[in-house]
Parts: structure tokens; sequence; C-alpha cells
């Protein structure tokens, strides 16, 4: 145990995948430093690369006293039930987890919808091929995605994804879909008469007042197009 | 606590994702049933969809006395302590999940030079995509990801990739590589002089007297084209 702040390592200038971990310490009220938008990006490079412990093969990581943890998932492993956003039991941890790489293969997904050929390269370099992916993950992906987190918010009875009550998962799936709807307007639109309880849900994260206030404050990034869900309409006809 | 034996339920005719696990059930001699081998293909679908607990997106998935659990790496999350593959603290755990998760990344990578477009089409029919995604994946994926894993085992000493000693990671590191070199074989040749370390670690994994004893056996199943690594000669010039 310590007392030192949470120190998130993760780019400045957009959500990514940083947010799943931001999300978690602002509904807990944590205290905690966005170490790139204070001191910049060059920080979040130079202490990846830094000799402590195991290095990260990318960001986000955390930093807590002498803790270096990378892998969004295994970050919010770590900090969940520090900060009381998951149940006490290993079963609900590993159930929340489970859910947490789920909505991560989603993401992932999302993400190579504008880069299906190498990340090294730009959108526009890769758009031919884009289109055609982002046609099968809008046809077949985001409903199979969608379908899943439905039945599992609609067997754990509608409220929050799992029964042992709300957790950083309910966050991490609320904002996955912001982000799906984001990117995909018109493939969401088709699918909201399907998602109800997801819709609902994603509402209810929304407006927890820890989470609203973070949306209405400068802490917060709205989406763009240098982050994993981009809005390029040609891609969601 | 249990005594229920391990089930594993995974397609019987690949290593795939399955194989992780299958790799520390083997490595630890646990009791397990690898089911769909025993009883088909069709127990995978029947039990995924069957109404106990958190229903799995995919398989593979593992079911222990009243547990069922999914996602490649939550279920080693759960294994490893049971069957001493990892370290006693929780910082080991992390550890070790941290390197399971960039390796899984790693892995759903490789899958995607033969899946680029969608995942519910044939290779054949993504054929040109899959040309240009795997020219970077070569050339860029998989110096960065093995690059990585070889500095992380020599920061450990280089006998195994913890500092904590002998973990699944080490299994799981040496069968990505392992598939990669199936994959891949031109790529890695190039790749030798550069890892090793790591070249080392899997030859000395692979001789570990219950994964060769495994690999010997009527259990195992080679690598193919049907699952995560596929030998395309296209797509390795």
């Amino acid at each position: 145990m310590t007392d030192a702040p949470y120190e998130l390592y993760y780019w400045s200038s957009i959500p990514g995948r940083g947010e799943f971990v931001r999300l978690a310490l602002e509904e807990a009220g944590a205290p905690y430093v966005d170490v790139a938008r204070d001191e910049g990006d060059e920080e979040v490079i130079e202490r990846m690369d830094s000799d402590e412990g195991l290095a990260p093969f990318a960001p986000p990581f955390l930093v807590h006293g002498d803790v270096k943890l990378a892998q969004t998932a295994n970050i919010l492993l770590y900090l969940a039930p520090r900060l009381g956003l998951v149940g006490e039991s290993e079963r609900a941890r590993l159930e929340a987890h489970q859910l947490q790489l789920t909505s991560a293969d989603l993401v992932a997904e999302g993400h190579d919808t504008h880069h299906p050929a190498a990340v090294a390269l730009y959108y526009e370099d890769q758009k031919h091929e884009a289109a055609r992916r982002a046609r099968h993950f809008v046809r077949e992906r985001i409903p199979k995605f969608l379908d899943y987190f439905e039945r599992v918010l609609r067997a754990s009875g509608g409220e929050h994804l799992l029964p042992s009550g709300f957790s950083y998962v309910d966050l991490s799936t609320a904002h996955a879909l912001d982000g799906l709807d984001y990117a995909f307007p018109n493939a969401l639109a088709k699918m909201t008469k399907h998602i109800p309880l997801l819709v609902a849900h994603r509402a209810r994260v929304l407006a927890r007042p820890r989470i609203a206030a973070y949306r209405a404050s400068e802490r917060w990034i709205g989406f763009n197009e240098d982050g994993i869900f981009r809005r390029y309409p040609e891609l969601d006809r």
C-alpha cells in the first residue's frame, strides 16, 4: 500500500485507451496526475523507457509508488479493488475482467477499421482497405458485440453489467458505446432498437455525478480523428 | 476451491487461443478435459450458450466446478496461481498478466495478417489486403514485439521473462514465437540474430519434460491453415 497519487501516462490529445483508466479514476474521485497533460507527451516516452521494473510495450501505463504497470485492462485490474469499482470476490473481479477484455477486443477492432493495413501508415494511405473493413465491422461485428453486451446486461437484471453491482466495466462499456456512436452514428442509429438496455445504461453512466462533472470539465478530451474512434463519414454509409 | 477437473472448451482442430491454456495445464500436469476433443465442437457451442453464469463472447472458456470463465488471458490469470505457474505476490501476477496481454496483442495482429478485412470472409477473398498487412507486420510489428520481449528477457536475467521465476508467460511467449516461426519462417530467420535470448528461451521451454511429452503425444495439434498462425508463403516473401 502506498499513499502516492496515481500517475497516468498516456497521450494528452486523445481519449484513446487511457480514457478507460481516466474514467475509473474520475468516478472514484481518486487523486491522480494525468502526466502528459501537465508536462507534455515527451514525459510518457521518457518514463516508458526508464529502467524501473517491467517495461511497458506501449502507453497507457500507471505509476503508483514503486508499481509501474501497463496494459489498460491490467491497470484496471489493479485499480478497481483500490477504488471500490469492483466486487470483493475473486469471481466478481474475474467476471469484470472478462468483460473488460471483451470490450478491449471491440475497441481494437474499431481502431482497425481506419488502420486495417498498418498502424504506421496514415488513414489516407489505407482508405480503400478501411472502407471494406469498416463495412464488415458495421454489418457483422458491431451487432455481434453489442448484442452480446445487451444479453449480459439483461441476464444481470438490466441495471449493471454484473450482478455484483456497479463496476468499472459499466464505465468502459458505456464509453465504448459512446465511441462507436461517435465514429459510426448511422450504424448505431440502426442498432438502437435492438439494444434498449445498453442505450439506457449508457445514459445512466454518463449522468453519474462525477462522470458528468468530468465531462463538463477541462480535463475531458472529446473524441477526435487522432484517436481510436474516428468519424470518417465514408466509413459509415 | 473445488476438486472438479478443469474443462477446457475450445475448437478441437486448431491450437488457436486455446493452446495457451493447454500449455499451462500440460506444464502443471493438471487433470483436465479438452472437451471438444472428446465430444466434438458442438459441445463448445452448446455450453457457451448455456444459461450458467456470465456468458463468454467466444471460446476458449474454462469450466471448473461452478466457475465458467472466458478470455484466454483471464483464464490464465485464474489458473496460474492454482497450477503454481506464477509468483505468489500481486506484483508478480500483474507483471505476468501484462506480458500475457502484450503477447495476446501480438497474436491478434498475427491473425489479422490473413484476415485484415473480415473474420467472416475466407483468406482467399482478402488476399490482396492480406499481402499488404503482412508486409507491414513482418517489417514493423514482428521486430517491435520481439525486440520488446528480448529486452524484457535481458532485464530479467535471460532465463525467465520475469525475475520472480518461471511462469505461464514463458510458455505463452515461446508458443507465440513458435507460431510466428511457423507462419513467417523467412522473416523469423532474418530476426534470429537480433533475439538470441528469446531463441534460446524458446528452445528451453519446448524441452521442458512435460511440454516435450505433450508435443510428442496425440493430444498435441500442430499449426495449420485454420488457426491463428498460418503458413501462406505469399505473405512471407
